[in-house]
């Protein structure tokens, strides 16, 4: 087979703004499913809008570190350490990226980015260390399965009632269907 | 340096049951701060205790595949699988396991087990596939970091009122200390 | 294709003592074969029965590294390090192992577990770093490969003469036919 | 050790434009010597700045393949192939990059970017797989290393004269000190 | 720390012949512990002489692959397989290699090289995909060991009397004390 | 499938010389497409022939550290590290190979062979830390792509004129085809 530029390539638009979604982001992944070349070369980049106090909510990437760069605006940023031993024990570390700052969100951890503006959006380009690096979106995956997770294990996961997860649970749904 | 069997021993009394926790379980992990010489060797191994309705609550291993088999009782088993495209979309895959069966829990997702007997407690050994997997139990690091996570954020990705949010966080807080 | 919790699952019965073979164990493996699920997730898990006085004889697995704890009876297990400089070279590092007691057994390395046990059995659980470990067995390998090694090497490798190893292969043979 | 934030984090500026070299380009990369927290993540990113028909001259990463996007202007951008048979033998893949394209330069392979555009400079966010994932400049390793490799050597390599050879390194030599 | 070449060097005479030991073999193995420059290349070279009827007894490495050219002579050479599902279980690999000719062991299976020519020496060049491959002589593992493997354990392994195995580890240490 | 020996086995006749090209060399390679059993082994090995004053011109691979040896003649050569930090940026490493010398080439950067003697040719073995390595010719892949690199490009990139671009393109085409 005769490869040809085509096969590492995507005309991605990453410089056009997204509309963002509920939670006011949107993130435009290219990996091995847009540039077929990225097989085994273990890298992918993503543009992600934020609308004014647009937040990519809390997830994890199972398969990757990410490094994010920001293009317009400022972020607030964070992510919280594993169930380590005291100092470092579910640590929630965090920072306010301007233009051009850099930030590591190493591979598995919970992270977000919340725009703490008001009026503007913000735009990041992040780069993550897989061709293919999953996300979880923790509310998504917890409160928002199919089917559901039952209500007997997350109330007492999160320490609460049933009724309360039945209710963050249609709550959810309700805002997602 | 000389090597001898204790650097590859641990009377680790996994044979014990453990005093669960405030949700009923308690896992005992042996990786390689407790045996050093799995240094880069990729694997450790756990014995998980439930008491009756106790539970492993949801959580991820940012860098290991878990497999697990029940040595004593039942255990309602789970895990979601990540933000792909339909149909496996935020997919909840769960199972009933009994005495000898054996499940997998894929790399960074997140899962839990549940002891369902109100009367009986379950014991499970697990394997990782990391001399050091880590754990984010995602109660602990949404609600119960330290510092919180602030409540804009939680509040939006979560779908309900900031005042709501406090209240989780409180309401964990003060079952945690 | 729908993903489902059956991928990830086998009834393996690993609560069942298991008959033991002519040597006195018997090693329940669940890899990739048993469950698909395992693909590229380096791990699987095993149950070994062990007669009184039987043994898991020496052994390597070629891509894996071993940890094990014993879940009834007791273990004397051992393995032998590599060709390395003095005063690391081929030593025998040995352990009884009681119940509850962990085990580690490097990736490579030739190892055996013993039940020294003349009336009870022993059970073990082990898992491997790898996805589909291998195991050779030296005895099997040595003198009961298919086709058998060639006397003159085994004779001078081994140090005797070319008639001994004839012996051994076939008494090794008639055993395990 | 307490681990903070600034650990995963580097004020970058990778918004502002940097002063380009001799051949109009300038690469500022954020790896693990900047962030220290990047260790065994196997990520890093750069800003790369190219003046009006500047470029990013052929090179190669020993260790990281890259993925780039177009912030501003117009790229012309291009990889060959290695030794393999043909068709696709030494075979030079190229493309024009506008804004918001995405492109991959695979693991190893000589590659560069041109900014074709005489009176507008353009700019590039790249990702790389590799914390540290070097770069080989061609001419600077083959006419610009201390002390220079021997011109007995490339004039064959190249089939020219060695007096050619001579000229070329005193060229390069002259323009870059 | 500046490098110079000496760091990527051996002066290793691997062109010259070597005494051969007891089995009639010579490794002149040169890794990461003779080229420093070796650290995480993941490589290794090694010179084998073949005395008259020598051999390079059954063994194998734990970290890596083998691959080998004749230099000289011929050499008999097999490998086998592990305990996998039958037709491919414990199977004896052979062939007889004359000079020029390529073999390729596996990582971590059994193998050995034997001259099979009672008058004239051999000669192989191998590589090893290690830098650090290490090397477990069977007969020196089993039979050799300090302090040696219990007489029990071996008896069954092996199937035969224990004053059979008490007779093997006594003339294999005489042998080489 | 029942294996066989002849899936890790090659006739290489890496003994023989071989007619060397036009700048004095041949690289004959055994790799996973001559052994398809070196397939995910991570290994492979070429035989190198050097004419007097032949070489082995300025080339990488893109996915495998070198390791030779020389077996006859006489070998000058060298590496040239990358764009790091003084006093190790773009160092030209050098040495003069004796028969049964080792030299190691790491991954990814440019080196070459030269055998210095005008009367006399050279051989060497060498081995690569992968079973598809690679090799890129800088020459070839500079001056001889197809289709050309834009001179464009080049006359800025080696700092002289187009002119002197397309007339070594045009050298190297023409004493290529």
């Amino acid at each position: 087979m005769e490869v040809n530029a085509d096969n590492f390539f995507k005309a991605a638009a990453l410089d056009k703004p997204r509309v963002t979604n509920k939670v006011g982001s949107n993130v435009t992944l290219i990996n091995v499913m847009q540039i077929a070349g990225l097989n085994t070369l273990g890298i992918s980049i993503a543009r992600i809008d934020y609308a004014p106090l647009g937040q990519n909510p809390p997830h994890t990437h199972p398969r990757a570190t990410e490094i994010l760069t920001v293009l317009e605006g400022t972020l607030y940023v964070g992510f919280v350490t594993s169930n380590q031993p005291a100092p470092n024990r579910n640590k929630f570390l965090s920072k306010v990226l301007n233009k051009g700052d850099v930030f590591v969100f190493p591979a598995g951890l919970i992270h977000f980015q919340f725009n703490p503006n008001p009026h503007k959006p913000a735009v990041a380009i992040a780069a993550l260390s897989s061709q293919n690096p999953g996300a979880i979106t923790i509310a998504n995956a917890v409160f928002g399965s199919d089917p559901q997770i039952s209500d007997d294990v997350l109330a007492k996961a999160f320490q609460v009632e049933k009724n309360t997860i039945d209710w963050l649970q249609a709550q959810f749904w309700e805002n997602n269907h």
